[in-house]
């Protein structure tokens, strides 16, 4: 059974991305981009690029398993607008997108292997499409932020693992990981920490 | 020269206090508990108790040391306030300890060697003082919460560090670990990570 995974980074005062996030000139808001830096620097993150160099360590091994573990994916609409232009004719998925909206567009093949398919029905909808495509390959599903959608998922309760890579920046505001509040029962187990890159990574276990 | 170093429990949705913490009824707010219970069952905090057992490993072995090497405390009027009838005559904190408040008390000798201080000067001038109270004796200063004074240090800039325990529970409400916007200005490094009795314990230093 495909594990369904999200992942996302996260500041130290709680955001996901930083303020005045609406606007096109700071997709990630203000100060955003220093939460997704380390990732970008990897030298796992850079070779699905065909580019060499960058960190090693266990963060770049973590991010290199997870890449190729990936089967399909799930995002937000807001992620998806955000990311399009920066993104480009290749995004860096590779594999079939579910992204989560009131607001469908026609399915979109991409080149590289990504594919956008909109789902209407709910990010408990978009994990079940993306666990049949993923299971077909015997791979996971990543649901990949943004934070929203990972709450979304959390309390619909079709999450199996929650990641959290902590940067140790203040973002001083912004769109928080947990916006609204969650249900104290949804049990979780931390089951590995690591420290890499500067970043503290965090896996947690959803209990059922 | 001592170290000043804040420490507090925070669980995964950033609370360091559940729901309606100003009650007498849920002095840590409803479901607060659950992020000190890690501590209460350290080997290293029964001792202290004169109680055997306990929880053993690297984080009662942090909190074992932090517990040796701290000199002076600081706290909140909150936390006093909430604190003062669950401690008891002899509080299990053992050094002077400087509580940041605008309606001072006299001063408050207790049994076990806690001798409470009242500081209306603010954060910094209370961390001063129990800087000169811990240096006498060689050692640290222990900022011990709420939130809300470890959030003033950190933005006086009078901590060297920020060591944050995360649970890995939701508590969907109550008061926030930085409840006020921080200045991204404000540089820390993460330089050590446990997962230790179920906990996270993230080390950041303050880069100054």
């Amino acid at each position: 059974m495909p594990q369904v995974i999200a992942d996302i980074s996260v500041s130290l005062d709680g955001f996901v991305a930083g303020p005045d996030d609406s606007s096109d000139r700071h997709a990630l808001g203000i100060g955003g981009e220093r939460l997704h830096q380390w990732l970008f620097e990897l030298d796992t993150w850079r070779a699905r690029a065909g580019r060499e160099g960058g960190d090693r360590g266990v963060g770049a091994d973590i991010m290199g398993e997870y890449f190729t573990r990936t089967g399909a994916a799930v995002i937000g609409r807001r992620m998806f607008d955000h990311g399009e232009k920066a993104w480009g004719d290749e995004p860096p998925f590779r594999v079939t997108v579910f992204v989560v909206t009131h607001r469908p567009l026609p399915p979109r093949p991409m080149s590289g292997g990504t594919h956008f398919e909109f789902v209407t029905g709910g990010v408990a909808e978009a994990v079940g499409r993306a666990v049949a495509a993923a299971g077909a390959q015997g791979k996971n599903v990543a649901v990949m932020g943004g934070g929203q959608v990972i709450a979304a998922a959390l309390a619909a309760g079709v999450l199996d693992e929650l990641r959290l890579h902590v940067v140790p920046v203040l973002l001083g505001g912004g769109r928080p990981l947990f916006a609204e509040p969650m249900d104290p029962a949804i049990a979780l187990e931390t089951t590995r920490v690591e420290l890499s890159s500067g970043v503290t990574h965090v896996f947690h276990r959803v209990l059922k």
